[in-house]
């Protein structure tokens, strides 16, 4: 992963948390991913495919995809129901969407998002792509985005 | 997901458990995935876009990822390492561009393979795209495949 395509994803993830959820977040330091450290909660995974391919994985929390929830449809949550895992790729959708238009020399089309749960998941890169993890805080909880990117041969 | 987009995955599936691993697959009943059932010990999650978009998700016990490591390196295994998650996302790849080529008319990319690991992981699709479930069954344990396909609008 070249370090000019780490500071598209950290715009992409501070931009929309804080226009779609009002959410401030304090970045934390950037470190290469290792395969086998596991996501948080909810994990949003979105793939990118064009003259570059790319991996995007937003992970949070419960209690920051319940608050995202809760703005988003207005309502109370109680739990990490439906709801809260459709928003949650939703996010992601947005934020892989955001990397892609400031990635836009690369011309990619985004995949459908899907959302992963399950205590202590890890989600593994292939090992031609070597992703960065770049984390975030939040009143609610912890934030990461990885990403990975490779230019298509 | 419609009927006749079922078989490819089928095809798929058998095809590559046969060439590369030499295993016959028993087929069980397919059904709608509910998005809360967990998936397998291992899972090949790959993402096509296209004139269609879809996600496939190759799901296996531990037992048949070893085995299949085994086989591709020619060499014991004993427990979940970085080689079984590169070659189960390897097999996963190999279903999901079988398939594609199964579905051509889609012209549809195939994203970057991730493997989730952890056990209980569930895999949830977007709520536009009702994924199937199609398990079959090998001598060394389970094998899975979710897929689901949605017309790009």
């Amino acid at each position: 992963m070249k370090a000019e395509h780490i500071n598209p994803f950290i715009i992409a993830v501070t931009t929309v948390f804080k226009q779609a959820l009002d959410l401030t977040l304090k970045r934390g330091e950037i470190s290469l991913k290792d395969s086998a450290q596991p996501s948080l909660d909810l994990s949003a995974l979105l793939s990118l495919t064009g003259k570059a391919s790319g991996l995007v994985v937003l992970s949070m929390d419960r209690e920051v995809a319940m608050h995202a929830a809760e703005v988003l449809l207005g309502e109370k949550i109680n739990s990490v129901n439906q709801d809260v895992i459709d928003l949650t790729g939703e996010l992601g959708n947005m934020v892989a969407g955001k990397a892609k238009s400031l990635l836009a020399e690369y011309e990619m089309n985004l995949g459908l998002p899907s959302v992963i749960t399950g205590k202590n998941h890890s989600i593994s890169f292939p090992s031609n792509v070597q992703p960065i993890t770049i984390p975030f805080s939040t009143d609610m909880g912890e934030v990461h985005i990885d990403a990975g990117l490779a230019e298509t041969p």
